[in-house]
């Protein structure tokens, strides 16, 4: 049997290009990208999956690439509209945009499931690859800072990252359900590799790994673990990762990267910047893969992700997983 | 003290162009338009209340002409991304439209009533005239036709008003309570006239009047009730008044409005083309404004406005009403 299947973990922008670039690499089917739902959140009575779209859209190519968030060609007449009526504004809804939250609220209230709505989704907008959110129960990531506790969107839309954080919580992690096929996906037996996306650790991650058994289910998967460190010469490419970690107390590193997964992880995939860092990991016992981490064009996506492909089978004959 | 109030009822267009032409010669905060809210609806999990967004819209000077619905400048970035999402798309929500939807549905979850919410829009719309729900309780108007029964809006938007009708019925107006600020309205010791809009007898003025006490309120009102007549010629301006009559067994006309209205009205104001109907209409002891009815500007709708209220100024020392 051919071993070509691929599961990557993902939040949001981050996440979505590495999916973007496995998925230019891997035969439509054989990748499953479970996303983050933690930060899902209830704004104007709307059901709004930050990480779902951005990872929905990427892979669709419609995402907007200027904001890094919502979709390309967006416009902002229903913002304006509901700024007249004294309504909301602080999170930024395009027209566009506006039609997933209030298709996907819609559905919810009717019965049906987040992850058959976005499996809907994907389809009606092309996507072949399995885009899963994490759990189709409720999960809250609520940040505390020493200017108090915070939900993300508030933390991160609202307040610009601007507070200081001591730690995370994840409210209903204790009882929601890791998702079914995310566990079918890792004990796949075609499974190659599981990529640990370039995404916020602490936020976009770990929510995923808080799930009853989700961190099992990954250190116990049949191919090696592998994760893409979003942190490149001591800074976030993209959020306010680095600056947690030095809230932290932790140096910004894909050493850190690596203690956050510890016990986890066969392999990290560092940017050349971080060449220094190599002897220090590799001492933990985890294999290197140093190259450009920086995704600016889909041509860096999918050459990233070839190149990650090649280093999970590397693992293969090792014992890795096995 | 000054006899200076004025109360109308209005359905859709027609009843938003008249408030509009009467609004225009009436001193703020004098003008109160009782709106039906029997075609309101839940679309998309959305609140929607067709015949109020109307009116204020058209108070605003925000209505689309070219559509007689909804928004000038409007666009449909919405609805597109939400066909291509498999969503319904038979009724037609804009961008700038939608704001006004998820704003009221938001609002209405959080236990605000309608009344109360549409007074804030109006707020800030800039509308000074007050813009009244006939009631803060659901109806529904069920159009009974010889293809069955179905909503309003099924009815009106999605078969076009092809279904041949026998009737109506309005789910809920038995225990919907007409709001009391109506009441104060009709009651307000300066009230100089009740004007019926040339809005539609059957789905947009009866669910008013069919309220628990209305038409009493309405017939004992210190003031004389002038419908104006939404038939010109036997046809209707607009909708279909006229197809409905003629599927009661009834003939088009003013008459006929005067007869649905039985027991409510001092007057009627006819248009020119419908001269023939004053001597059968004068004979029920109406008396006939006869003018040109038909508001294709803003200055028609004035003059139409300042015509109805020197009307209205005859009937005073007649004793009608007090």
């Amino acid at each position: 049997m051919a071993v070509d299947s691929y599961v990557a973990l993902a939040g949001g922008v981050g996440g979505a290009k590495m999916a973007h670039g496995l998925a230019a690499t891997i035969s439509p089917g054989k990748l499953t990208v479970i996303v983050n739902t933690a930060d899902d959140f209830e704004h104007l009575g709307l059901h709004v999956s930050p990480d779902l779209d951005t990872v929905m859209y990427t892979l669709a190519g419609l995402q907007n690439a200027e904001t890094g968030w919502g979709l390309v060609d967006e416009s902002w007449k229903f913002l304006d509209a509901l700024e007249r009526l004294g309504g909301e504004t602080w999170f930024r809804l395009g027209d566009r945009d506006l039609a997933t939250h209030v298709e996907r609220t819609r559905r919810l209230r009717a019965g049906q499931n987040l992850s058959a709505i976005t499996e809907e989704f994907c389809a009606s907008l092309g996507v072949t690859v399995r885009v899963l959110p994490m759990t189709d129960d409720p999960v809250r990531t609520m940040v505390l800072t020493y200017g108090g506790t915070m939900t993300f969107q508030e933390y991160f839309v609202r307040q610009q990252c601007r507070p200081a954080v001591h730690g995370f919580r994840f409210d209903g992690s204790d009882v929601a359900q890791f998702h079914p096929s995310a566990v079918d996906a890792l004990q796949a037996e075609d499974l190659a590799a599981v990529v640990i996306c370039p995404s916020n650790p602490y936020v976009s991650i770990a929510p995923i790994l808080a799930l009853d058994g989700a961190r099992e289910w990954v250190r116990t998967s049949p191919a090696p673990v592998i994760a893409v460190s979003p942190i490149v010469g001591g800074a976030a490419l993209k959020g306010p990762a680095a600056k947690m970690m030095i809230e932290l107390g932790e140096n910004p590193s894909g050493e850190t990267v690596a203690s956050v997964y510890d016990g986890l992880l066969d392999g990290i995939v560092l940017d050349h910047v971080d060449a220094a860092e190599v002897e220090s990991i590799e001492a933990r016992g985890l294999r290197v893969l140093l190259t450009n981490t920086v995704m600016h064009s889909s041509a860096d996506r999918a050459r990233l992700g070839t190149e990650i492909r090649a280093f999970a089978a590397e693992f293969a004959g090792a014992g890795v997983g096995s």
